[in-house]
């Protein structure tokens, strides 16, 4: 590296109100660090946009993390390529897993256990996999249905937000687990795709139609389990179909993520009541340590085909503000990455 | 019985807009029904009444049970004396406990298995424990907590409507199973009533103060368990509140009841995502055939004295409609029933 290589890293420079917008972050340019003793050097190569995104800069933040500091780099999962080493577990070339966040190169000591650490890629894994189809956020959807959702054989699962990276891993596998699938999403072209290309029993547009009367209509036996990633008024219409004994997965709240002040909540929770129905929410950081359970399972499932995914690739670190506004208007197709260096070559 | 003999029934005239007024009921005469082959007579002595009756005359229903038609008997539980049989499991003067209505006299076949079968009293079971102490509030508090709540020693368990009949038995089965228990009721009478009477570790006046202050002060490491008996804003701040995989036991909602359309939901139900808590309805019926192991629990409790109750019994019939109003305006002191007959002589 040259005396002159410059680090660019996105730091928050505000919060947002409402929608996040571009200005909310601001570029700044630091020199490339240097790892001390048992610490290495990477370089990112593609870094994941998730909705949860929204949370950690809100001033509430999470319930699991403390909100984002003003002036602060912004978070992310990356897959990165190892530059320089002083850590006996890491090897300059290494294609690593870890919580890089939105810049050029990081420093890391590998993290410890849990959600921080840094992991090596195994060979034969393709560079955005880790981010994608093996990330995250299929292991949110694996962990949720069979932990909390813990769908049965002929029982309908229902999930909003189906075409999203955690959504369509939800729906694809209550099928895989005997299931019928029926999936809430924005757009005919987005309902065609869980259906003819995903497997999906049924999908419901709640752009063009009434989620309430789609719900009846697919769900003539009510709903079993409902995986929530939007709350809001889709959460209430499925409250209102939930079948005795249903479990809902709060996996997230998109539509709350952009409001200022909590919205009301849905007032059809009383359902849950008269139907002996849980409402319960999860964080798959909790399932870390059966990371290779989960594995186990996946790994055949992407590599044969029978899970599919799309990706949707921006380029450059310059990209990542604006992409993340698309996470909230829809206008992302796919699994939301960003490159942030040709490192592969692909 | 003389031929003149008259059965008074309470019929449901109107549903009701808002709180439940008496004219809502109209009393009408009736013949004494004759029992048939395998029917028996019974004289009704005491009978129950429960805030889910708000729901049962509701144009709504609940999730389990129909409307209650206009113009029909008004059902309850009551605690009966058999005048007349023609059933070979029932003699005359037997003490039953079964859903007989707001009537004198009621014929029945015995019910069959579950929530509307007739059961015998056993001797030594005073006439109106059936009802309350060792009646479906108890019941309901006993499963609620044991098999949702699933309270561990050390935990906080905190429960609403904590001076009705359901809540003073959750708070104590809380302390008797080593939680710390936190009752919220309304007025210092009440609250004085829980501590001092009951053993409640505390006890928030939601009349006389901030419950959101009070559940800070008094769960300083959140809330373990959240029974809710009332819903609505005291239900948001409890969430607000609520510990790591805490359980929310939805057992009731009485500020809803009297609404003609759902209010709001609680807005903090996202609270559930970050403390991967568990909100979940629960219907006592569905643990009927576990009584058995329930009472043999709960006998000794009532018997010496370690489970302690109140009974505000109102007196006549003609006292129903009224009385039913009491419940949701808080002018009830204790499990609230009706004195139908001297049938006992008590």
């Amino acid at each position: 590296m040259s005396e002159a290589a410059v680090n660019r890293q996105w730091v928050l420079a505000r919060r947002p109100e409402g929608l996040v917008e571009p200005d909310c972050f601001e570029l700044r340019d630091e020199p490339v660090p240097e790892p001390g003793d048992g610490e290495f050097l990477v370089r990112n190569v593609y870094m994941s946009l998730d909705p949860a995104m929204r949370a950690w800069i809100s001033e509430r933040g999470t319930g699991y993390m403390p909100a984002v500091p003003i002036g602060s780099l912004m978070p992310a999962s990356c897959v990165a390529r190892v530059v320089e080493s002083r850590h006996d577990g890491f090897e300059p070339d290494d294609l690593v897993l870890g919580v890089f966040g939105w810049q050029d190169y990081a420093v890391s000591d590998g993290g410890g256990r849990g959600p921080m650490s840094v992991t090596k890629i195994p060979e034969g894994v393709g560079p955005t996999l880790p981010l994608s189809a093996l990330g995250t956020t299929t292991l949110t959807a694996y962990f949720g249905l069979k932990e909390v959702g813990k769908p049965e054989r002929g029982q309908t699962v229902v999930v909003s937000g189906a075409a999203g990276a955690t959504g369509s891993m939800v729906g694809q596998l209550a099928k895989l687990w005997g299931c019928r699938a029926v999936g809430i999403a924005g757009g005919e072209r987005k309902c065609s795709w869980l259906v003819d290309e995903l497997g999906f029993d049924a999908a419901i547009d709640y752009k063009g139609g009434d989620v309430r009367k789609g719900l009846k209509e697919e769900c003539p036996d009510g709903i079993d389990v409902y995986w929530d990633n939007v709350g809001g008024e889709i959460l209430d219409a499925a409250l209102a179909r939930l079948a005795t004994r249903a479990r809902v997965v709060l996996c997230g709240a998109i539509s709350m993520y952009n409001e200022d002040s909590p919205p009301p909540g849905p007032s059809n929770y009383i359902n849950l009541l008269g139907r002996r129905a849980r409402m319960e929410g999860f964080l798959v950081f909790d399932y870390f340590d059966r990371i290779p359970e989960a594995m186990a399972e996946l790994v055949p499932l992407v590599q044969s085909g029978k899970l599919r995914w799309r990706e949707d690739i921006r380029d450059g670190l310059d990209s990542a503000p604006a992409a993340l506004r698309d996470l909230f208007t829809g206008e992302n197709d796919g699994k939301l990455l960003v490159r942030v260096s040709d490192e592969l070559g692909d």
